[in-house]
């Protein structure tokens, strides 16, 4: 089978997810075509995957098609953004059909999910490496950006801290337990938090999703606003499975540094969140705050500490 | 240097690049934010670039950033686009700052010179790999696609044929002549046809870069069109350079054949012809006719021959 029929086969189907209306022209010509009605902005974000660093060497093809795109997502959560379509980069060293179905099978799952048709893409020979971009909308000027924090604004999260990280260590396991297994699934299906990210629009003054850690990807948010923050770590919301199997401080370490939840980080000011219905609360825990200066600092056992760094940096030596 | 100084340091400069105005929010947030205006539609494609397959192993970085750059684009030049901007997937094995500096420059040179502003980009670590994606904008339902070649229109390509791929011959010469050299220049600094494929908007009836030969992408336009074709070699326009070095015959081959020139094909009803700018016509030469039926023919002396095909397919075995 060649390029052209394998990639018709398996990703062309998935050009009929999500909010097809908005795409005049998928995959199969030189460009797409996306049509961005009046009052609306383009919001979109790249991310690249690579076998080894993103994700483990004979990775089951089916989580990493669900993975990638949700990785991906995920940026447009943190936006504020509803979901349109994505394009998929796609390189890799055979063209091996179970490989491929299981994969777009994934992928397409996914985007059902998320709202998101395949809109083009490439596809080449070469090491496994998955390049995706997504795109959505939001009304003009709607947009959550990192700049927005203030001074005495609540700092929120979405869901809970530290699962995926902590999943790394049980990817090779056999015979995982319950605790393992909650863990793990959340490192293998990523749930952007499209639908949230969406409610908070003209809410929070500023957002980031938890793709490098909670410490690094709030640090993105302080430096860009020009403001400082105090967490209580008391306050980090972390599963009972999480502490059971690596004690309640391994759990807050997973929660302040690990990366790979893809929960929300938000900014939002007391009146803002008063504003909120009640069912965007619920999914919120308020875990600090923001002050005026620079930096992090953590409060732990009623002791302040900090300021703090943390993250992952590819090309830190 | 950490990830997040090296891309700020040598890849943001590059988001001053093109048509700024249309890009709201550019590197460094969750995602970029791109205007639309009404009256417009997006128009965008992604190529992956992949060491050892699109370009050499060791290749001069300040050429990869050009001809990264002028491959994608093309894709815009290909649907009549008016380039905006694009966006950068790098995956490299480690952050040389010499080799990011020089990627970076001839990624500036060729974003300068196309229009094209850095709107936002991801920066790992792994095999050498480019994923760029391009963004353009048409009036509302105008871009060209390949769907719409009729019996009866002219088959066009723009400049001249075949140097690019002759020149995989002259990659490593020591010391190339001026032949040698005209060839490589079309490999290393390929030309999208930008401006040509703007002008070309309400009058060509279907148009393909060409990326993969002739033959292979002609006949994407008429798989798509449900139609056919007949090219007379004798009017392939091939430089006298790509003729003194490997014969006629072999210039001929060349041109039906090879890729990487980054010229365009389309079709165009005689009477559209006609209607072109005078300096449009002068950038096109008339290669043949579209038939009705299926298949590209080539008369050569003559003589009819085909259907014939052609092509490079990254996974046929």
């Amino acid at each position: 089978m060649g390029e052209f029929e394998l990639i018709r086969r398996y990703f062309f189907p998935i050009a009929e997810a999500g909010n097809t209306s908005a795409i005049l022209l998928g995959p199969g010509d030189d460009c797409a075509i996306q049509r961005v009605e009046p009052g609306l902005d383009l919001v979109f974000s790249v991310d690249a995957l690579v076998e080894g660093v993103h994700f483990p060497p004979d990775y089951d093809p089916e989580k990493l098609g669900w993975r990638g795109l949700a990785v991906a997502a995920s940026d447009l959560a943190a936006m504020g953004a509803d979901p349109v379509c994505f394009t998929l980069a796609l390189t890799l060293p055979d063209a091996n059909p179970d490989w491929l179905q299981a994969f777009a099978r994934g992928l397409a799952a996914a985007a059902a999910h998320f709202g998101l048709a395949l809109a083009g893409g490439d596809t080449t020979r070469g090491p496994l490496t998955l390049s995706l971009q997504v795109h959505g909308t939001v009304p003009r000027g709607q947009a959550i950006r990192r700049t927005g924090a203030k001074a005495g604004d609540y700092v929120c999260v979405s869901g809970t801290l530290g699962e995926a990280g902590a999943a790394l260590n049980y990817l090779d396991s056999d015979n995982p337990g319950p605790d393992e297994q909650a863990l793990l699934a959340r490192y293998h299906y990523p749930q952007p938090r499209l639908d949230l990210g969406a409610s908070l629009r003209g809410h929070a003054s500023a957002a980031v999703d938890i793709s490098d850690g909670l410490v690094a990807d709030l640090g993105h948010i302080l430096e860009a606003s020009g403001v400082g923050a105090c967490i209580d770590v008391a306050r980090l919301p972390v599963l009972a499975a999480l502490k059971r199997l690596v004690g309640s401080e391994g759990a807050v370490n997973q929660a302040l540094n690990a990366g790979d939840d893809y929960e929300l980080c938000i900014t939002i000011s007391p009146e803002a969140w008063e504003d909120l219905p009640e069912d965007t609360r619920g999914q919120l825990t308020i875990i600090g705050e923001v002050r005026s200066g620079e930096g992090l600092a953590l409060t732990r056992d009623g002791q302040s500490e900090g300021p703090v760094a943390g993250g992952y940096d590819h090309f830190r030596t």
